[in-house]
């Protein structure tokens, strides 16, 4: 794990959280995406090494949707930046780690993801991020 | 805000928790220190230029034993590096955020903190964090 790439906080209302954080962070969000496979819209902040992503569903279908109906808005992962996915996978569940997705998946700001499953990390849902290489 | 400096994981056991966590970012943890005032023991671990601090309750006058009263383990707070806790505080107060504390107060790992109140940033326990000088 290389560093903390980004915190991803689910929120209801995105052009209301957007406002808020650039209040907060004292910068604007530099890029919204539509991540459509997932039914989620994004918006991504820079703190110096480190991005905030605010996580909207556009329907009901969204894990994000679904997290909503059962908990308040809030931080709903922290992902870490790694070199090598396979790799990572192959070490954590060697260490007895579950995955909820075994094979990494296109994530949003042309990352490959994996989520580790929370109840083997104290409650906190955990994303393992490495950016996908300009060849693919 | 300067960069995510660390993000605070409520947790019941600490000793189990630090296994768990040296095995998912594969380091060890770097420090343990009891904040008294607070009624906290806090466990680091550095992954790049961030920080997971672990909490533990040491007794139920403890927020942190409040908290895992009240919810289930998992993220208590993110903390933000600032440069000047002051005029951040003040800087933010002006932008219509609530501190929780106006005074800052001594955190763990040699820092002056304050927290801003979650309601006003979508749930999520926000702290800042400023490097206490050596001549203090």
């Amino acid at each position: 794990m290389k560093k903390i790439e980004h915190i991803g906080i689910a929120v209801k209302d995105l052009e209301a959280a957007k406002k808020t954080y650039r209040s907060l962070l004292g910068v604007d969000s530099y890029k919204d995406e539509l991540v459509e496979s997932e039914a989620v819209m994004t918006s991504f902040f820079r703190t110096g090494p480190n991005k905030i992503e605010l996580l909207a569903a556009t329907d009901e279908s969204s894990a994000i949707h679904k997290y909503l109906e059962k908990n308040r808005e809030g931080i709903h992962h922290i992902a870490f930046a790694v070199d090598n996915i396979l790799e990572e996978i192959k070490r954590l569940e060697k260490e007895g780690f579950r995955l909820l997705n075994k094979e990494p998946k296109k994530g949003a700001d042309n990352k490959l993801i994996c989520f580790v499953h929370p109840k083997d990390s104290n409650g906190v849902l955990i994303e393992l991020c490495q950016d996908i290489p300009p060849e693919n």
